[in-house]
C-alpha cells in the first residue's frame, strides 16, 4: 500500500469534503421541496430558465478559469436534479 | 413582488447553500487534479469504479430515503464531472 499513499490521502480529503457537499445538498434539497410546494400551489411551472441561466452566470463568474466549464456542469446537474425531483413530487401528489 | 415574496425568500436561501457548494467544489476539483496528477504519473487510469461505487454506497446510506435516489444523481454527476476534468489534463498534457 505504501506506493498508494499519495492517492489515500488525497482521497482522505475527498471525503472530508464530500461530507460536507453531502450536508449541503440535503439542505439543497429540503429548501427545493419548498419551492416545489410554493410552484405548485401557485400554478408555477418547475422551469424558470431564466433563473437557472442568472445561476449559472454567478458561480462561473470569478472562479479560476480552469474550473469554469466544470462548475457549468456542475450547477446544470444540479438544477436538473432539484427540477426531476420536484416533478417527481408533482406527480406523486405531495 | 409581494405574491412572490415566497419564492424570493426560498432562492434567497438557496443562494446561501449554492455559495457553500461553489467553495467546497471548487475545493474538490483541486484535489481530483491533485489525483489526477498522480495517477498519470503512476500509469493508473483515470476510472476506479470499485472507488467510485464506494462513494456512491457511503453517501446514499443513512440520508432521508426520499433524497437517496437524487443524492445517488448528484455524486454520479460530480464524479463523472471530475473524470472528465482529469481526463482533460491529460489531454492537454498538463
Amino acid at each position: 500500500m505504501t506506493e498508494n499513499r499519495g492517492l489515500e490521502e488525497y482521497r482522505a480529503e475527498l471525503d472530508e469534503i464530500d461530507k460536507v457537499l453531502e450536508q449541503y445538498f440535503v439542505r439543497r434539497m429540503q429548501v427545493v421541496a419548498n419551492i416545489g410546494a410554493y410552484k405548485r400551489l401557485h400554478g408555477i411551472p418547475t422551469l424558470d430558465a431564466g433563473r437557472e441561466a442568472q445561476v449559472l452566470e454567478k458561480h462561473t463568474r470569478g472562479i479560476e478559469p480552469q474550473f469554469a466549464p466544470y462548475m457549468e456542469d456542475y450547477f446544470r446537474a444540479m438544477m436538473a436534479i432539484s427540477r426531476k425531483y420536484q416533478d417527481d413530487q408533482r406527480a406523486s401528489g405531495r
